[in-house]
């Protein structure tokens, strides 16, 4: 069946009170428009068509792809008169589906349901059962449950006002009459525009079937049109999101705080608990816990690892069994081998840690090859940035750096090397040797404290 | 109109369980009875008359304000009885508007109303719909919607029980009948309290018209008598405030998930995450982007700036274009110019820090004047404080302080001047100039490392 | 009377996903299964036997008690037969209670009605109002109220199918019946087996009353067969702790951001602000305010303390009117005497800080004792660890440790001793006298700072 996609995703959004173009504004992470369009990629059709007026340079640059035909509606004279406009670029369909940028949530299985459904001889309708359809079209059907008709609430009479199953809007054209029943179509009504609801009288009028498939929930035929309904379809996605999560195997202290923008991929007999933010593509593992209050971005996170309290990981890869946080920062470039440990207040950065070293405190370790069970003490610098260039820290295995080392860049820890406590090291130490850079201890007795206010 | 106004603040809350009085218990970190007063206040009224009893004195000295009028009640006689002690002090009013301390969330617009159809010649109810009116008075209304009575639940017919209209408490009274009506309250009843609700059979026995005014919702008229209720005054108040701030164009990730406790003020296209939280006087310009999980008080956040997860502001000045956190603190007395960066593990205190600089690591800088452009390393900590006095560290532009160094104040480091890693600079040092003050390094061979247990 | 109670665990829980049997998967940190023991204690019965199949040997492992009787199901053939493994071991049983491991939020208080209302001769159901009874047996009474019988699904009638009691399946056996019943069970169904429900129409059969207890609500009795039900309960149970805590005088911020894992005791006027987590033994007195975003484990914090933002305590007792945080780590063995002050970035371990110290900023205290009045400046490092063995600092009272000190353990800093700023002090520090350690300071003048790419 030749398919083409039309995305409505010319309206302005004067309601969300904003510079970005509507269909822009974010769910999960991601541009409204961009959830649609790629539910209808899912679809494989011979073509989507975009048609975009407000804000039409920012969406198109936005959401750029080699697959998406963009086209400029430069009035918007209602949704009729939008599809219109991608016509003349569908050739040879069979049927066009309709879909509207601003309605993010619609599942690929409910299109495909619609699309098959409908078939190319009939006109498809998505409709919804509504809590209150107050101000819905409503779907007559007759006895068999086929659907006869959409009464618009005006013309409603007191029994259909309570029919509860709804017209969304998508819809699916057959190709045959697309052409035909649009430019039928007439703006005689109290906001002088187009309506593309009204193809479906042309339908029943020219006696063309009419199939009918239901939505699964209101959420994902809903649309956005200020940032309350904005925030409903964001809570609407993330309860989807928690729930394929726990059916894949992952406990959820609570799904209700879970927030997932991107891709997730999970093993079997993961927890996470609450308030964890989980952004871009994350792999977690068998056996992960990720504990409360973290946000964790474009990671993986190997099995069996523990990432503690307000943990924020960012362009990370933690190996297995590794024990990570509270208040760990991973920034990209990090690679944590077996077992390593970095804990609490801890910066890491472009650093590869060797097989179970500890870095356990008040640290900050960026531009750093660190090998083996090396330890790194409390309150540990590498001293990376000269002001104009980055250089790159060395620590063999098994090192012992002691607490409040500098260590300047470029500079080589050898294995089994100490530092001393509280050194500043410069220049590079042989394997297994001391290096020590401080001042040496004098007490100084009869020695006055400072006096307030001198 | 001559309005004044009574606040029934005298209860105990023996269900709260606590030593504070019932209507200091706080909902979004302001006294209950103080957000009565404010909304009464908004009237415009001649007087503001607070009728208190149980922890008088802590109400008083608490919620102080010229403008309020407290009412001693020695007896809890009942809410008759309570707007009885409040009327000596009522002096030519045409109306009397009985608002009550424990109920936080009346909003004033809803008063207006009332107290328009109120009159000064008509005793003015404000009812509600309720979802189960079990309990409360049932208002009866006639034909033309006009309210005849209020039906108690004890008195009510099985039809009357249907009514879902019910009574608040809240009412105006006609100055002209507020001494007569008060003075024939009965207190024959199981109670034996003078109830207020009985000045309505006195106006219909009377003859004196009754006026209603709806409330939006049962949250408004809502009294809390012990946590629970408490609590969801709390989660009423924030739902509004949330919703306030998306359509005056804020984006929530999730609009459940954000406290504000003050008076936050926002621009345009504002980004705001998950659990955060806003305390005090905020603002908050366009295109500022607040990540998870941080809090925020009494600061001032200026256009296109970042604040990012973790992050804890109080009484901090942010610039435009500024990037701050994760895990930065500000605290009072900061002012990060333009562009200005404080990263992560960072604690700010009354410090200046001048246009583009950055305090990006494991640093305190308190005390401090920051010029444009320099570059504080990781561990940099202002030595602020001798144990009696605060001194000051002075920076300047374009100055790089190597990792790990101690400043101690006062002390001035120079324009361009460079500090060396892990120094501790108690002098000041020249533009331009290195300053150095470290051990040399020296490295031991053949150095034994401790052994375990020795 | 002599009860028994059999808990049925031996389900493999495939939906769970999960190489972890069904019954160990945690609610509110604690295996299903332990719930449903510890509620059966609380009856005090004579004997509980748990009936095991799938992960025996783990369940046994995990939940090791002396007082369980473990009865191995070596093939699941239903409810009936499981009940029936452990009847062997039942001697002399007035009464037989049977509970599931996989429904934990069972009360006490409902399980004694249900035994109560029971006694020895009659068969005792627990039922339970639900919204949607579809698939439960529903319970017939007759015009007394008195339950005839249960009336499965498919064999209801219009009318019954209206009843929205259903039965919960926990169930009380007269002991005297019990070993009869479940003899005369048949597997004759779709299913193969023994269903432990048939026993009610046994009952009716030979005019043995049957008794009605109910459940006060749907969770209580509600099985956890995947993680979607698994995150019901434990959102169940904290909704269930939350309200406990705010009737025994705790103010929750939201009661829905609340997590309590363990016991928590509390004292008067607590206030807990949003997405605190709770584990373990936690004890909070009178007036302590716990900020946003806490974790505390396994601590006591004494009355008018104050924990800030971010912090995690585990293993700490913090004294009366302290002040803790914000991102302060409290870890095990950590004691803070009276009004002692831990501030941001701090880590403590092992660590007893006297009455009204101060540890205000980006330090690490492990393996220390720390008498009263002292301050330990911001970057301070207790070096506790020599890569071999552990060893303790001491600081006096009254001490003023300098910033981005040192201390190199085992070391003592006497009464009212100070260490300059940036020194590594590795010798005792009499008392009253200052340690110094650490470079002199030169200034470089045309010193030239590093180019790009040099």
């Amino acid at each position: 069946m030749n398919l083409h996609v039309v995305i409505l995703a010319a309206g302005q959004g004067t309601r969300m009170r904003s510079s970005l173009p509507k269909v822009l504004h974010p769910v999960a992470g991601k541009p409204m428009l961009e959830h649609v369009i790629d539910s209808a990629r899912a679809l494989l059709p011979e073509g989507i068509h975009v048609v975009i007026g407000h804000g039409a340079q920012q969406v198109r640059e936005t959401l750029d792809g080699a697959d998406l035909n963009w086209v400029l509606q430069t009035e918007q004279l209602g949704t009729g008169h939008a599809v219109a406009q991608a016509l003349p670029h569908i050739k040879g369909a069979d049927q066009v589906l309709v879909l509207y940028g601003d309605v993010p949530l619609i599942r690929v299985d409910t299109l495909r349901a619609l699309v098959d459904q409908a078939g190319s001889q009939a006109l498809g309708l998505l409709t919804v059962l509504m809590q209150d359809p107050t101000g819905y079209g409503r779907i007559i059907r007759n006895e068999h449950g086929q659907a006869q008709a959409i009464v618009e609430q005006k013309d409603a009479s007191a029994e259909q006002l309570l029919i509860n199953e709804g017209n969304t809007g998508i819809m699916v054209l057959p190709g045959s009459k697309a052409a035909d029943w649009l430019s039928s179509l007439s703006n005689n009504n109290a906001q002088g525009e187009y309506y593309l609801t009204d193809v479906v009288a042309l339908a029943v009028a020219g006696s063309i079937p009419v199939e009918v498939a239901q939505a699964a929930d209101e959420l994902e035929v809903m649309g956005a049109n200020n940032r309350l309904q904005l925030s409903v379809l964001e809570r609407g996605w993330q309860q989807r999101e928690a729930e394929r999560l726990m059916i894949q195997g992952a406990s959820l202290a609570d799904p209700a705080r879970l927030d997932v923008r991107g891709d997730v991929t999970i093993g079997r007999d993961i927890s996470i608990d609450v308030n964890v933010v989980l952004e871009g593509r994350v792999v977690i593992e068998d056996n992960v816990i990720i504990g409360p209050h973290c946000v964790i971005r474009d990671s993986v996170i190997k099995s069996g690892t523990v990432i503690k309290a307000f943990s924020h990981l960012e362009g990370a890869e933690v190996g297995e069994d590794c024990d990570v946080g509270p208040y760990a920062r991973l920034r990209p470039g990090t690679l944590l081998h077996r077992g390593a440990k970095v804990g609490n207040f801890v910066e890491t950065k472009k650093a590869v840690v060797g097989e179970g070293s500890k870095i356990n405190h008040l640290s900050y370790v960026g531009d750093a090859e660190v090998g083996k069970g090396a330890n790194i003490g409390a309150g540990t610098i590498t001293c990376n940035y000269d002001g104009a260039n980055k250089s790159v820290t060395r620590i063999g295995d098994g090192a012992f750096i002691g607490s409040n080392t500098a260590l300047v860049a470029p500079v080589t820890v050898g294995n089994q090397a100490t530092t001393a406590a509280g050194s500043t090291i410069t220049q590079d130490i042989p394997d297994a040797q001391l290096g020590v850079a401080r001042g040496r201890q004098r007490n100084v007795a009869g020695w006055k404290r400072p006096v307030k206010g001198q």
